[in-house]
């Protein structure tokens, strides 16, 4: 039986309910540039009046996104980051980064995202310990939180059986 | 027209043609858990076999996964992350923690991803200048490399119509 990913003890099929749609990840990185109004989505997207006005509504339904009024202009709408959106920022980041390292053009990066002031490169999105250092998936593990996670104790249970380190 | 994802000369575009997928993600949060066969990942996540040996095939064709013959046991096969694939654990740990922070279970954390040896927590993932400050998105900029964007430059073209600033 397939159950819904929204309904999993499971932080990551939550996130990926959400955000684990590629329309949805390029409207992201069009949020974060500044784009703000559905026709200007829709103009730069060349995606379905259809397709642009679904994931908008549910962006809006889980709270990455708003509509507001434009102030001053008692017709216009706008979507804007919520925070809860906001913070997705270092997602956005790391795609552009990978996506630079391992498709990226020879003649050099197609976009970068840097610094404002002082036009700084910045560090590629790592996973570091709390002292600072970069960690790879080998020196990290998953377990249960105190929310426990029926999810995570079904996978382990299938990977025990082979009875195997796990290794990269 | 919409062009392919493929074929965009943006970064984040081409990241999100590859792992824009609620399945393809929760497939390489169970490859980061240790999990390599077809049968395990079907036991788990109950998809169907056709998704399932889609995305893992998509998987294999981009080279973040690869097949290969089980050492010592001539019929069984087993997916393994490929160098490409292992750089996209800073994607699930970031997941998994904003997961937690924005759906979180008032008990606790369902998944913690945690330091091997120690058991120590580990950082959330961020987006750090490269003297190791955090950044907002505010304090950063998309701007086009020496490769090239047309897709940004498309954006930048349609926000600054509005000749508005980028506030968030």
């Amino acid at each position: 039986m397939v159950i819904s990913f929204e309904a999993m003890d499971c932080s990551v099929a939550q996130a990926a309910a959400l955000i684990g749609d590629k329309w949805t990840l390029v409207l992201l990185r069009n949020a974060f540039q500044g784009m703000t109004r559905f026709d200007e989505f829709s103009e730069h997207l060349g995606v379905s009046s259809n397709i642009l006005a679904d994931r908008l509504a549910k962006l809006v339904a889980n709270d990455i996104i708003y509509q507001r009024k434009v102030p001053g202009d008692g017709r216009a709408f706008e979507y804007k980051l919520s925070p809860k959106g906001y913070d997705l920022f270092p997602l956005i980041v790391f795609l552009n980064q990978w996506g630079e390292r391992w498709m990226g053009n020879a003649e050099g990066p197609h976009i970068e995202i840097i610094e404002k002031n002082g036009r700084a490169p910045i560090r590629p999105v790592q996973v570091q310990a709390e002292d600072g250092r970069v960690l790879t998936a080998n020196e990290t593990l998953f377990r249960s939180g105190a929310g426990g996670s029926s999810v995570l104790e079904k996978s382990v249970a299938i990977i025990s059986r082979r009875r195997q380190p796990r290794t990269f």
